[in-house]
């Protein structure tokens, strides 16, 4: 039998990435962010949404730009904390010890630790209600190269990266390999 | 160090659901999508993005009304399979002994057999490129009740969803909890 539970955000898997920006004085932020997804194959570009409450909003708002870091499982209390604070109070990659690096192509810092940093332009931005969506083009992907195999393919268990499931309000780690589709 | 790795949509992990539709005939269609993500907490908001070529296209345009239907990991091969055929041809239904139900709040037909049933109604759809960003609002979760906790919460390890990973094209099963961010 099918149960009713109204009108929620339950698609899974959700992504948990952070997104990195740099405020108006250089001072680059990070926060969580699991409202996102691909939206565009060519030109490939993705969407995030964000509260226009967040210190992010106003980073974004000025300066078009961001990056989407996917972290591994490692780096998960890290991806939590992001969630937690606000940069308007607290120097984030401080606080965890992990390193922006300016990115050359987009008005945005990446985290150096976390294995794939993906450098966004925003294209255009809608206010939604509670959340703005912000789509974006990928304009390039970094990767750690160990992360990588000889094709250049990127080794989906090494980078190891984390899911986030909003019925239950919990992190996942992704499991075994089921089927492959197709290669790139 | 980091390697470039060029434009691509290497978000990770994507949801791998079905979208289902009707068509102008009120055939059921279902197709599947990883382009996928949620979009605003209030209203309760989802996006999917469909190639123009697609038959599902057609219907949405037609119809401003989709389902999300998460399937359980045994369905992978139905699910996939959604995805290498297109409704103009086939009755993908028939094919896959699944069996759309009519939903009683969209223009739309949900999946019974899968867990989870995202009932959408289209507030816009823009062009972007090669892919068309449907952005909708969630109307209502339908959820099998033995995937439902004593507090009606979903219980992701019965639901046991897809991710898809575009990196590599392949499908993955969600693995262990790692933290529990918030309780709904």
């Amino acid at each position: 039998m099918k149960e009713s539970i109204g009108a929620k955000t339950f698609l899974y898997p959700c992504p948990a990435v952070g997104v990195a920006t740099y405020d108006a004085d250089g001072k680059a932020n990070v926060m969580t962010v699991a409202w996102a997804g691909v939206v565009n194959g060519n030109p490939a570009s993705l969407s995030i949404s964000v509260r226009k409450e967040t210190y992010t909003y106003g980073n974004l708002m000025a300066k078009k730009a961001f990056t989407v870091n996917i972290p591994s499982q490692k780096y998960l209390e890290q991806l939590d904390y992001f969630g937690k604070t606000s940069g308007r109070d607290t120097d984030k990659f401080a606080e965890t010890d992990l390193t922006p690096v300016r990115s050359e192509l987009v008005d945005a810092p990446y985290i150096k630790e976390f294995p794939v940093n993906i450098e966004c332009k925003v294209i255009k931005a809608e206010d939604l209600g509670l959340h703005t969506i912000f789509i974006a083009e990928i304009v390039d992907v970094k990767v750690d190269d160990d992360c990588l195999d000889e094709y250049h393919l990127p080794l989906t268990k090494k980078i190891n990266p984390i899911a986030y499931i909003p019925g239950d309000g919990t992190y996942y780690a992704l499991g075994e390999a089921l089927l492959v589709r197709k290669r790139n």
